[in-house]
């Protein structure tokens, strides 16, 4: 029974890490899609989305069967209780790919406002984001979790250098608002893919130091690194 | 042991309708902010904060310790369950609120772009879907929970025409641009709050039903109302 019971949590452990696989390579293909302005990638990330509800239905059954046939507690409770999070977290990382992917198909149709830098650059930050989220989960490092946190200021600057260069072609030629306007929010897609990997990493730190640091450590660290504010510039 | 298991059921539903009830309030100050320009209404939104987060806090050990020392199985275990998702949905219902309410704080500082007309029905609407999805969830109603996630159509559209109108008025006159640009994002907010009241209800269908129709039903609702397609207009 022990030795069953270790073997269902690896292949949950597994699973959502295959989850997190898919959901890398939607976000992947979709911005590739969109700086090559290549449409048959953006339309493989629609075809990921499938794979994701199935892959979903599946984890969430397995952790309420795990819940209700092997009655685990403590840290095995908490690390059953955060892969239903973590699901969810995933599973929303690939909604967000796909509205990009979405926006993609839409500006590769018209002319290009300008060559992207800073939303590649964006991207690269919240896909290593999600990958470090995964490794901290894997390896049950708080440590690695923290910089994920700490990773997520370095995203909020980028959106907001994303906004105000966007902003500054608009008022200069009001024949670029509509496609600098999906840009712009191309770039909170990318904001809600690193918050999510923000809120898998808090989830690590929960199940590794069974206290809950989503609300007191994680406002206490992030007070060292900069005051709370708005969400934009 | 019976019996206190029902209670703990009890306190739960009650808590989780207390947050609520604290989430709904937080919508209603940061849009009644903004339609008023009223900076005392926003900040006391953020007022609302720490309150949540604790309620957040609070319901999750919950769910956690039901969990733990009562080993509930089939409809209840995936009543609670549900319980650490809609916690996790209102939570984040509460933070969007947050970011109305920073923006109403920005815009109240500037000259008023329009009145308000669409916005407010939105958020009207949003917040419709919230309570409703917390009253599905308290009757158990898998009727109600379905036309929370019929109404979601609604708000997409008024997204959609809150883009269109703002965008006129950006390609009119490019002084309005940063301010308008704030009011889509405000309409954005409004539609993943709308998101997270779809969320909750479709855990209300899986509560009941026992089967999960996230994915299965709920597009298959869908295909019946509408074909899916791209996020903006």
């Amino acid at each position: 029974m022990e030795r069953n019971f270790e073997r269902d949590l690896q292949i949950l452990r597994e699973r959502l890490l295959v989850m997190g696989g898919v959901a890398e390579t939607m976000m992947h293909k979709a911005i590739q899609a969109l700086v090559d302005r290549d449409e048959a990638l953006a339309q493989a990330v629609l075809a990921h989305e499938e794979e994701m509800d199935l892959l979903c239905i599946e984890i969430d059954d397995r952790c309420l069967t795990l819940l209700a046939l092997r009655q685990p507690m403590a840290s095995d409770l908490r690390f059953i209780a955060a892969g239903i999070k973590i699901n969810s977290d995933l599973e929303r990382i690939g909604d967000q790919a796909v509205s990009i992917a979405l926006r993609a198909r839409d500006l590769i149709a018209q002319p290009q406002v300008k060559p992207l830098i800073d939303i590649p650059r964006m991207a690269r930050l919240a896909q290593e984001m999600v990958r470090k989220s995964l490794d901290a989960f894997v390896r049950r490092d708080p440590d690695l979790a923290r910089s994920v946190i700490e990773g997520d200021d370095q995203v909020d600057s980028l959106r907001d250098q994303v906004f105000r260069e966007l902003l500054t072609y608009m008022m200069g030629d009001p024949g670029t608002i509509p496609r600098a306007l999906e840009l712009i929010l191309v770039s909170r897609h990318l904001e809600r893919i690193a918050d999510h990997a923000t809120n898998i990493a808090e989830d690590v730190i929960y199940i590794v130091r069974g206290e809950d640091v989503r609300e007191r450590g994680d406002k206490e660290l992030r007070k060292g690194l900069r005051l709370p504010g708005p969400k934009t510039a």
